[in-house]
This record gives C-alpha cells, structure tokens and sequence, in this order.
C-alpha cells in the first residue's frame, strides 16, 4: 500500500518522538528507517536483554514489534496529533537466539481515529534473517496535543 | 478457579526461572507473590524505563503482563516442563504514569498442552492502584524439557 | 465493577438494537440479560450452527462472545451514540459440545471513546456449565450517530 | 512463502472437511481455492447475514477469517490429523457494505504443533475489493485423530 504523510517533516517528527524514549536508549535501540505507513528499527543482542535461556526476552520482542508499529503509524499523522497504543497481538514464532533483533511495521489502514499496523520481528543469527514473531496492533490518533511533555 | 500443583515445589522452580531472566534484573522486577495458577511481579519507577512522555514505556507493560502470565501457567507444570508464550494480546487502558507497576495473572484453563491465562496490570500513583492494561495469554508447556540452559 | 447507565432506557435501546441484527435471528440468538456494563446471549443448539464435529461452529462462538461484548458497551453509551467492535481476540478453550451456548461480557473501561470488554462462553451440556472460550474487545463508540439504518 | 504439503490429497481432505460442516452450509460459504498454506473462502450476500444496519455481521466476518485460517493450515497437516483453532484476533477495519465478502489466508508459520496464519477479509461493492477486515490466528494440529465424526 502507498500512503502520503501529511506533514512535510514527518521524519524528523518520528526521529525527535523515538529518542525522547529513555526506554530505547536502556535497550540501544536504534531507528533505521522510516518511510510513510513503514517503519524499522533494531536491537543488538546484549546479555542484559534476556530470558532464562540467554535469548532476547519476550518483553523485547514485544517492544520492538509495538514501537515499530507505533512509529509506522505516527509517521501519517497530523502536524500536532500524538500517537497511543490501543492494543496489539504478538505470536511469539521463533526463539530470539541471535545478534541482533529487526522490527518491520506496516500501515495496513490509516482512519480518522484509528490507525491498524501489522509487525514483524526477524531474528539474525549469523548474518541469517528467520521469522520470530508477528504482530497486529491498532493505535490512537489524539489530535492537537503535540507529542511533547 | 482452584489449581493443584503438580510439583510440591513448584514456587522454588518458578523463583528459580524468574531470577535467571537478566532482563528482570535490568528492570528491577520483582516476584511477589506465586500461588498454584497466580503470580504478581512488580516493577519500580525508573526514569530509564519510560517512554516520550515520562509514564512506564508500553514495552515494560507488556513485559510484566507476559511474565505473570508465563509463572502463572508455570506453577502448574509439571516438574521436567519448561513453558514458552505462544501468543498475547493486550490493551493498554491508562498511561503507566505512577510509582510502582503492578502485574497479576490467573491461569483460566491449564490444559495438557496449553494454557490460557488472564493478567491485569495496575498503575499505583500516590498508593492508588489504577487499571493500567488487560491482557490474554496463551502458553504452551514443553515437556521433558527443563527450564535451564 | 459497578457503571452508571447515560440513558435512562438503555435496556430498550439494547434490545431494539439486538433484534434488528437478521443474523441474530437466524441461529435463534437470544438477548437474556442487560445492565450497565454487562450482557448475556444464549443461542440453543441448532445442527445448522455446527462444524464437522456436529458441535457448535467456532464462527457462533465468536459471534456470541462479540456480540455480548458490543451490548455490554453500548449499555453504557450516550442516547445518540452507535457502537462499533474496532477488534477482539478470541481463545477457544474447549469445545462447543452441548445443548446451549451461553455468552457472558463485562466492561472493564468504559473510555471516553474507546470501551474494553472481556467475554466469557460456556457451553452447557446436561444442564452442567463449562468453559468454552474467553475474549477480550475493544470497542469504539460514535456519537450523534444513532444506531438505526 | 512456499511449502510442502505432506499428503498428495490435501485438497480433498480440505474439501471434504469444509462441506461437512453445517454452518457453511446455513451462510453459503463456498471453498474457492486451496493451496499448500493458503485457502480462499467466499460468502454472497444475503439478508440473514447482517448486523443492524444491513451489513455483513462481524459474526460472519469472523467465520470467514477463522475457517480460512483453518483450512490454510490443515492444507499442509498430515494424513490422519485433524486441526482446532486455538485463537484469533481480528479487527474490523471497514464496514460489511456490499455484494460477496472474500476471505483469504497465508500460513506465516508450519511448525511441529502449531500453525500460525494471517487472513485478510475484502468486501466486494460493485465489483470492487476493498479491505474488510484482518486477522491473526494460532491453530493446533492434533496427529493421529482424523477429522471425521
């Protein structure tokens, strides 16, 4: 699907909202890219991250898969609207047993109010992209309350 | 709902997998109570666990609401089972904006394969406990698979 | 938890919305009971409402466990408000084996425009109620739209 | 993706599975195409299908992303299994208003027990297909047992 932002500067709008995350920088997640209805991010492996088997912990996958599919959605909003998340589903599919964590989000319908994203969670191990979890979630328009403190 | 443990020490087995999760001690999570069928963790405030607007960051939501659940269904497993989440949907229902995170979890079916179970996460802002998310889990129990490394 | 009804007959504008919905008609679905914030429907047996087990089809499972959910909400919305389910999540527990299919929904917040239900089916066989699926909903409320054609 | 499918059959088992199910029957759901992880499934229009304003019911909605799930799914079980839905979550993305509702389903995940897959639902207006509704299902392949009576 082709979706057209409706701000200029929607990019540096994501950017400025990610990183006042503090949550994003305890974890290193970092943004990679952010296309209108589409955004990544990722999250090398580090052993402060994990589950009782030293793979990345369900809390990150779901982070990762929910911020993904926060952003893709924030990237269509209004000027002044901030972005809440009503809710998502996650199917954890694959162990997160390698060195770095990608989150891909997906716009699949952008409304008034409601925005719905599908997510997806890859685990790389050994230069090697697998299937590790998947998600669909919907989100909140709020509009005229910038996405300030 | 009333549930028989399978093992007699079954809350050792459970505090065990708890505190070897490195992730649980990044975020100072707690185990504060575990019954057969129930458990509640609790999570303090930490400005490096919060999201743009200073409240608790969703990724922290999910993770109490998924780990409650994941002890709760544990309680009930077998001696030689290791449990995994297959799949979870929450809401989030209030901003995480409080002192404390409270997760609890009750197990709804434990079946020979899977279990469902039910968690509530609550915002405690000034000693008042407030509904923060709602979530439902499914678990699956691998048998003849310790929980260890 | 206890609710406040907006509308003095919200019990009229349940049940006038309930049986216009054709479908209701059609697998003989039943409103039994309405207050604020709660709703139960039963659907009797029928071999027309079956998958091939000859139990109850999980797509009526699903319809019961929405639909209570949406009357539960729509209990609690203004005079000239119409309800619409933005999505659920439905666990299938055991299966539809029985006489009778009862579905039960309670609000668990009653949001400015967003409602969250949780739902619970049990299926009723020689008379004995059980288990059979549990659900969680978002729902969304639209004011000054009245729920009529 | 591509998969395999372990019977040479699976077409028939789908099939033969599909129409001894009453309830198809009752909506006149019609099995359209089955392929080794996929399936389409669509629904004409009829009065005794709707919701109160004359639309698909989310009730039928739900069936049809429910029942593709499940044949996309058991299209790659084998021989003398028979499969249950274990969950689903769906959102409702636009209204039921129109001629035909198609469901179709890709399976994401063929795993040992569980199966996981993703349907769309579209709603045909004047001949044209528009996003209905999507959902996400985990589904449980039960060997041995045959999907007979």
């Amino acid at each position: 699907m082709k979706f057209e932002p409706k701000t200029t500067d929607f990019k540096k709008k994501v950017e400025q909202s990610f990183y006042r995350q503090k949550f994003m920088e305890l974890i290193s997640a970092k943004l990679i890219d952010i296309k209108p209805g589409f955004c990544e991010i990722q999250i090398p492996y580090d052993p402060t991250l994990t589950q009782q088997h030293d793979f990345f912990h369900a809390g990150i996958i779901s982070t990762i898969a929910d911020n993904a599919a926060g952003y893709a959605g924030f990237s269509l909003m209004e000027e002044n609207s901030s972005i809440l998340t009503v809710e998502f589903k996650l199917n954890l599919i694959s162990p997160g047993d390698g060195e770095l964590l990608i989150g891909r989000s997906n716009v699949l319908k952008n409304g008034r109010t409601l925005t719905i994203c599908r997510s997806e969670v890859f685990i790389v191990k050994n230069g090697e992209e697998k299937l590790c979890a998947a998600s669909q979630s919907t989100l909140i328009e709020l509009k005229n309350k910038p996405d300030e403190k």
